[in-house]
This record gives structure tokens, C-alpha cells and sequence, in this order.
């Protein structure tokens, strides 16, 4: 009972796109703190931030297959979304599917097993986000499904939702919530430069958040040294 | 009892600027093998190497307010030192705080929990040795404790002590010893960079020490291959 | 019962510098998916590639004396292998013994245990895959041998042997098979350059293999989203 | 935006309870190998098989208060799912909690967090899977959401799900397959009961399933000792 | 400069026995959640339940002499916490020491290491909280400390310090504290007795503990299955 | 290239069930602290302590094909040994194949993979020692080697050597040596039998092994507490 699901719909490219202007982080915080993948997925290489509307693989413990089955349901922006059927520490992706995958305009890989080829990804500048770094392939011997909705790094994510990634991780926005998102992240960041110019000044934030009398109010009890020891 | 301990006595600032100078191995070795924090605690991003006083901040899991009560506390050459009362990977740490205690003077950040805002941090060249980075935030609900002595990547940090971190980890020199621990790492560092020389140019181990003759007396016994084959 | 093998005899030096033109993922599949080192042996820097012969060094926990022995029996072309007998998260490697082996022409380091000073074997250019990065320095008390058979991240590793290691990890090639691996490796090599410029101009993976006909057979379905919600 | 579902449909009673007699492995097999939880959720200890219809509650790290409006929601037959909105290792299950559930009727507790009052559990004969074991305790602070549906161990696990677990692990069962896969794992069951007396007197797999050909026809070679060394 | 120190006091020996009458849940709640050690500190058999006064010793890697030099230090009542200088898995106690210690009325031994033997351990009915279990045994070879400040499981111990274990893992109570902690541990046990019967009778955490009206505040709403589903 | 090898010589039954009587620590001792199998695979049920010769597979990651082929090649007295090529957490062997091996006498089995059916096992009485414990079964698809050599948990074992195990885990002995090895254990039993006694009735170690001159001149002190603080 494999199945392929052509064209499901993607969240709006524009929206997609100004999601990529904020951190994972800020993302996060955005929409409640919901949606954030296990941080056991790291950047195979540093520096890259991207958002892209996913394209979901489910694939067997170390088999491949599926992933040369799902590069022709890619389109330009997507990001494509692999998770194991159990725990796989094998390399599903290296570089020439990064070469395939490139060339239909998809922004990057987020894996829940194994990736090599890390400095050719790295030259090629093809982001990556793995849970595992591993030479040993896999074989193309069984059947999994392309656009099913997926667990990954325990999140469920549905194809066409958002996702946001950086140095920091990767977090989910589903499509239908992408526009507000992006709303509440922009007005997140907006709050943030503000306050980033104050607090650069050596304003404290226990000023700017106005935390004293709340501290205080909790028990909070300043002693000089000397005083202090017990 | 959540207590706030102001101005505790830090080591001598030249001390530990002069503590800088030297590697985590070096000063470890230089103060007999004491003090080194688990080795689970990896910077950020490599390639920072500092040496700074201790504010100590015990923080309860998940809930990163105390750091705003720590930041008035620290002082130019301080380096920020955390630790949670049960283990927790939350992101207790992001770029606004950095900005905050870059403000003031603040070397670093040490933080046996989770980090974010890891690019950000980079690109201001702000340095963090951490056990996790997650974009996951904490709350602001409940006290801790700012300058008393806390257990921080398994070692006891008393405020005022010099950590030194760099890409190996991080070691913890108490105040009291700081002085002849500089000592110690200066002529251990001269010694090695007299080796150096003579490991450079092809001398062995073996000769620079003398160890040949207690070698042989344990036992070590040389055969040619094909020989050797049992 | 401590032994030093002397001499044993190396794969060929050609050979083994013709097969550090090819990444460990080649190398690994083009030997029939056999000898790759655990993936936990991570490079302390990235972006080295090299191949070289093994001297194989087994070390007691917490004890880096062989490693001073074995620098004797290094020469230009190989890679030193370091196993301990029992887990061991200790520095055992850091900048005087790269000193010293680098000066008879040493690779680089593969070691199932600590190494410490990263930041000077990354300014040296000196490649070391390890299982831990620690600070924590070892002694020289206790014997261990050179040039045996050794373990060494889950594989037997026979001094001679080829090591081939990349951002990617580390994989054994036979002294009796390198020949024979460099040849399956370039034609690997040449194949997948030919493939890759067809990748890069679109052609799918389902066409230049032919998948299309057995995903059929294996019962794959392809839906429209719409019709496929269950 | 946190919300308490009141009576969600629950698998059937029966059916629950007839899958109860199969083991993990053959619940798993029998519905395609799908819906097993991470095997890092283990009994807390060890000899309890249940099976029963899911609660979930998504709660904040470190913070309790949800499992309270939780117990009111639940009814003989259920199991309490519980996932954390990032990972703690904080212990959010006790002897009260164990106690009050217990006289509810429900069959155990399934938690990708912490669990406490281990000995207590297991002289009640309440079972708990976990992914850990500490004593630290939880705040009641923050809200979460009971009978949504939660991602627990890496399973999206919807409200009225069957959850069957043993020593082996947890396998989810949705709410709508259940009497289906009731069938197959009988079926499975009993098919496996004939073999194992055949088994058992001797009989080989490679003969009852027939393999012989079709290793052969792979390339399965057999040699004697002694011819067979390379 | 390695130190035995004889005779530190102990806490108070009927204040200690009366400890072990309550749950480590309970005593780390009771003083205020402090003093937990590193849940990874599990039991190697379980349904023990001690408390005991520490007799500290700070140990090399993989080096266990100075568990011969501590246990003349011993008395009845006591525990016995040992500490490496940095991590290691050997298993530096076994069942010769354990008799030893048991001789002299030891109650127990907690190790932020390795231990082997298990299996007399067990039959012994002597209990062990350890990080690690090994076969592999240590050396005699070098110094360390005995009745000094040791930092195990992440926790300051001073030697005196009275210890609860239970299959929930370890608490430390400070000595001057013991006996307001027995309180404190009393008072939580009766009270939790109390709320026992009234769990157990069905009445539910929400009510006896007037939850309603805060959660409602925060802004928890329940709505019926079927106008739940978004 | 896969391959059978039928009746590899064994090690002596009488002297591998001799080695039966000593336990893994002592083994391991005896034969000079090598052939310790990686700590991480421990027992499934704890109690049994056995001996046995291995009949080695080596097996494609999720894939238990060539347990069946395995199953016909061991005998009364055998053990199996199994290692997947890459890291594998699936559950390769459960009850079935259990009752085959234990049809024709097999001893038990060491796997660095996963094994299921955990509590039919316990109840058989049936032992296993493994990485993983995992509902998630394997497909047959792929063919691998018996009887060949395979790195287990670490070690190079060899068909036809002994392994033994208890609850501290699995030591290797080499099949041509293990008459001497078994001596070796018979006699340190021996010594530590004496010795239990003189502990037991509450001499010292450091009586018994003279061991305070040599820690005197290695600069041992005593201190009497209260003249110890620095």
C-alpha cells in the first residue's frame, strides 16, 4: 500500500520566502512555541538558514528508494523531509541526489537518519539538517510513501507545511498558519531590534521588563558578599 | 531562599588576562589535573579562546529569569557560568542577553543547558560553551540563586574563580590558586616550546625523555615483522 | 607481553595516494560496503581528506606511553591507529605528538578514544578523527603494543591496511585489496561523474535507472492529492 | 489556546481487550510495521502486558499541573499517554497521580519524560513506560492541552488509540484499524503457535519456509572448515 | 598531596536511620528540591532503599587503590561515594571490596563509575547506585583523596553528608540540615498518606487541591469531542 | 560473495563448560584484562551465567535472513554471536528462532543489534545479551556470512572461540587458549576465595596486600579532620 500524492498544496511561495528573513528561534517563539524538531538534527555544515514547504518521504531502515521517487514530485522552494520507518543511522542522501534535487530548485534536506557526502554538500552549498553523518549506503529494495503526513524529529509534518531552518535547528509551521506566522515573527523581530539597541546601550533588562518589583515580590533577596555567606 | 550576592571577591584581573594566554590542556595539566568540566560542554562555534571570573547563575529547569537578575551583577573580564537544577536542553540564551552582557563587559558564556541564536552569536563573536543548543525558550516564573556556588559540568564553581575555555573545554582555576597556577602553565608552556622545537626537527619522544631503559625493564620487546607472528 | 612490530610491510604508497583522491563513501561501496569505522570518530576540524598506511598503537585506558613508542616506527605515507583496551574519553594526542609525527611525514591520526589542543592541529593542518575531544591528559605508566592487529571503531585494523578518512568518517581498506578498491573505486567515480552532469541538467534518477517499471511491480501508487485523503 | 476534549471516542472495549493477549512484536508485525514507539521508552519495570485506549495530555517541560485535569478525563480502560512539548527528564508521575488513575481504572501510563516512586509503582503493579527515571519533581504553572492528538516516542497518537505494551516496547493501534489488526495478529498468532512445535522438535526455518533455492539462487555458498580459509 | 582525612563528623546516626524511612522523591522535595544526583546514576539490582553517612573518595581514571586505603576509614552506617578525576567506565568495585565494606557495617555504595560483580552483589544483598556496569577491572597505581569535598553525580558531597538511595536514584541531604529535612520528610509523608486514601477513594487532584478555579483563570476550556476538531 | 562455514573447530566442551563456573570479571582477569565485550550490550533478564563456543554471523543492517541459514550450522554447547555490518537497532531474534537455536542446544546469544519477544525469552529461560531491545522486526532479503570472523561488541571473535557471560556482560576467549585461561580463572577463584574470608572476618586490603609502605612513599598523609581544612 505505497502510495505516491502528487500536488498536494504548498504553502504560498511569498509567505514561504519571508519566513526565511527569521530565525528558527524567533519562528518558535512566534507561534507559541510549538513545532520545533528534536535539536539532535544538526546543520551537516554551518552558516545555512532556509525555509521551504516540505515534501514528505517515508522510507524503510536503510533503503533509499523512495528518495529518487519523491525528487520528481519536488518544485522550486520546496525543502525535502525524510524520516525513517524506525531508527536508521545509515546515509540515505549523499551527492548526487543533491545534484537532482538542486536542479529542481528544492532549498535543502531535513533527515531524521544519515547523510554523507558532507564536503560536497558543503562545496556545492546544499544545506543539510541530519540526525546521523554516515558513509555506509543504502539499498533501493523496498517501497515507502511520498507526501503522507510524517513524523519527524518528533513533529508531524504534513506536506506542503513550512519549514524554518538554521544553525540553531528546524521548526515546522503548518500551512495554514504560515501567514500568521510570518505576522507574528516580524512583529517578534520588529520588538526585538528595538530592544536589542537598548540593551547594547547597557540598559538592563530588568529595567526595560520592569522585573524588580515581581522579584522582589517572589523573595528575591540581594546580600553583599561577606554578609552573605552562611 | 533565593539570594542575589553582590560583589563577591574576584581573582586578580591581570591574573586571568595572563590565564588567556594559555590552553585549557596546559593550564589543567598545570594545576595537577583539577578542574576540567566535562568535556560534554563544546563551544558554539570554534575557535575562541578566553580566560574570565566567574557570576555564577543556579537556574531552575526551563525558566531562564535569574539570568536577567545576573546580568547587573557582572562586571567587565566576567565570564557568565550556569547551571540548572535538574538536568534541561531548553535555549536559556540568546542574542539579546549576549547583547546585554557584551555591554558590559562579559567574556562569555558557560552553561551546562541549551543555547540559541547560535549564527548571531558567531557573527558577534560572542563565545558559549554549552551542553545543547535548542531554540526551544524558557519561561520567567521562578528564583534561583546569582554568586552562590554551584556545579557546573560537574565541577564546584565558587564566584570569582577563572574559568579559561577554548576549543578543548573548560577548566576552572579557584581564585586562591590563580596567581601560581599562571605560574605553573607560563613555565610548562616555555618547556613545551622548547620541545617543540626539538620535536619538530625530528628528535623522538623516546630519546627527549629517556625512556628507552624503562621501557625495556617492563617488558617492551622489539621483533621485525615475520618474526612476530604467533 | 608488550611487542613492538617492526617493519611489517605497507600497502603500496601509489596506491594508497591514488585512493585519497576518492571520498570515503566511494571507497566504502566500491569494497562491496565493507570497513567502515564507526561513525561516533568524528574530525576534530573539517575539511581534510587523506589516506595513508596504518601503524596501529593498542593503548591501556588513560595511558598515552605506546603512542611515544610507535612514533619510531612511523614513516612518511602512514596514519597513526590508536584503540585503547577499555573505553577511555582521556586527551591521549595533542600538539608536541603531532609535532613529532608530523615530522616523519605522518597523515594524520585515527583514534577510538580523546584528543586535545584542537585549535593548534587545525592551525598545524594536522587531520585527527576521534571519539571524544578532551582536555584531560594521560599517563605513562602501563605497556601496550605497535603494530598488531588492532579494533579500532568497530573494525579489525591490520598495520599496512589502507585508511581512507573524510568529513564523511573513516573506512579500512585491506593491504591485500587496495589495488583492487582503487580500480573500483575510480570506476565508481567515473560512472557517477557521467551521472552527475545528467542530475544536474534534470534528468531524473527514475529514468537513467529504469526504476520506474519495478516500483510498479512492487505495487507503487501514484494519487492526486484530493482523491488520496483516507 | 489550551484546551481539554471532552469523550473522544475510544477504540472498542473488547477489541482493546483482546489485543491485550498478543505480544508487542506481533501487534507490530500484524499491522505492517507500522506505529511502534521509540524502544527508549522502557518499562520501569519489567513483567506488565497491557493494552488499552489512549488520554494523551501534551505538557510543558517540567511542569505537571495537566496530568491533574487529565485524571478527570480518563475511564476504565485507558491508558495515559503524556509528551512534553520539548524533552525533560523531570519526574511527572508519582504514587498520588499512580493512585488516582488506578482507581479510575486505567491500565498504565505511557510517558516520553520522567517517572518517580518506582518501588511504589511497582508494589501497586501500575505499569509506566518512560523514557526516564528521576525523582525531581514538576511545578504546576503552565497549561497544556489533554485529548489533542500528541506526538509520543516519535507516534502521532491520536485520542482513543489503543496503545498495547510489553517488555519489548509501546505500539500504537489507531482507533479506526483496531479490530482489523485484532484479526491479523490472532491470525498471526496462531500461525506462529504451529510453528513453534515444529521448531521445537528440531525442524529448521530454512526448511519449513523453504529458502534453500532462493539462497542459493543469491549466491549462498557453503565450504568446510579448512577449505574456506582465504 | 593526597590526603586522608580521619574522622569528619558524621551526621547525627538516628537522624540518618530515620532518613531511610522515606522515598528519595520524597527527601529532594522536602529540602527544597536540592541535592539530586545524575539520574544516570541507577541502581544494579533493584528494590534496595538505604541511607548512610559518606565517606568520599576522589579516584584516578580507571585506578581503584584508594577504595583499599578508604574503607579502614569506614564505620558502621556509613556509605561509601566515589568520584573519578575524569570519566571513566571501569569497573573499580567488586564483590572482595564490598565484603570488605559490609564487615565493617557499610550500608552501600554509590559511584559515579563502574562496578562489577553484579550478580554476587546482588545475592550479597549489597547495594550499588553506578553510571556504569563493567567487567573491566583498574590498576593500583596512583593517588588520590579520602573524606574530601568530591563532586558525584553533579552534586557537592562533603564527607558526613548523609545519603538516600532508593530505585528512583540518589539525594544528598547536607549534615546540618539532616535533621529539619527528617522532619520536613515526615510532615510531606503524612501529609501525601493523607491525600493517599482520598486519591485512592476517587476523589480527584482538581478538588482536593482547588485547581479549578486557577486553571480557568489561565484560560483552560473544555469543549465536547466532535465541536473540538478544527 | 557469501559464505557458509560448516564445522569450524570448537574450543573443548569440557573446559568451556568449565569456564562456565567463573564469572566475566574473572575471566577477564585471568586472560590478562583483554577480550571484554563493549559494556553497552547487556543481559535482556538478569541471572544467567553461561559459557559457550561461538557459531558467528554476520548479518546486513535489518535483515535476519541469515539467522535461519546460522541455525543449522551450531550444535549442543554453541552460542550464537551475531554483528550487523552497520549499526542496527531492529529486533532481529525473538521467540522462534529462540526456540530453534535452544532445539539444538545453543547456550545463548550475543547480538550488537536489537532483540524482541523479551519476556517469552525470560520465561524459556532463554538468554540474551544485546545493544538494543526493539519490537521492530527484519526483512530477508540480503545474505551475509556464518562462521567467518566477526568484530562483536567490539572484539574480533572467532568461530569455534569461548564466550562467557553473566550479568557484567561478555568476555572473549580465544579457543586456543582456553584450557590456560580456564587454569587461570580456576586459580585466581582460588586466591579470592581465601581472600573473601580474611575480608569477611574484617581485615584490611591494605593489611593484606602490605600496601601502606608503597602508598607512604607515594606521599599518602593522614590528617585528623579539623586540622585537614585548608
Amino acid at each position: 500500500m505505497s502510495v505516491v500524492v502528487r500536488n498536494p498544496p504548498r504553502a504560498d511561495a511569498a509567505t514561504t520566502k519571508g519566513l526565511a528573513e527569521y530565525g528558527v528561534a524567533t519562528v518558535h517563539e512566534a507561534q507559541g512555541r510549538t513545532g520545533l524538531l528534536d535539536p539532535a538534527l544538526r546543520p551537516v555544515w554551518s552558516g545555512a538558514h532556509i525555509a521551504g514547504t516540505a515534501v514528505t518521504v517515508s522510507v524503510p531502515p536503510g533503503d533509499n528508494w523512495m528518495l529518487h521517487v519523491a525528487v520528481e514530485q519536488c518544485r522550486d522552494g520546496d525543502i525535502l523531509v525524510v524520516a525513517p520507518t524506525t531508527p536508521s543511522e545509515a546515509g540515505y542522501f549523499g551527492d548526487l541526489l543533491a545534484t537532482s534535487v538542486a536542479a529542481r530548485g528544492v532549498r535543502g534536506l531535513v533527515i531524521d537518519a544519515g547523510c554523507r557526502d558532507i564536503a560536497v554538500l558543503r562545496d556545492m552549498g546544499f544545506p543539510v539538517w541530519a540526525r546521523h553523518i554516515s558513509a555506509f549506503g543504502t539499498v533501493k529494495e523496498t517501497l515507502g510513501d511520498v507526501n503522507t503526513p510524517v513524523v519527524c524529529g518528533g513533529q508531524l509534518i504534513t506536506p506542503g507545511d513550512v519549514l524554518v531552518a538554521d544553525d540553531d535547528g528546524v521548526v515546522r509551521v503548518p500551512r495554514a498558519r504560515a501567514e500568521q506566522v510570518l505576522e507574528a515573527s516580524r512583529a517578534r523581530e520588529d520588538r526585538e531590534a528595538a530592544l536589542r539597541d537598548r540593551y547594547a546601550s547597557g540598559e538592563l533588562g530588568l529595567d526595560i521588563n520592569a522585573m524588580r518589583e515581581r522579584l522582589a515580590a517572589k523573595g528575591l533577596t540581594y546580600v553583599e558578599y561577606g554578609d552573605a555567606t552562611a
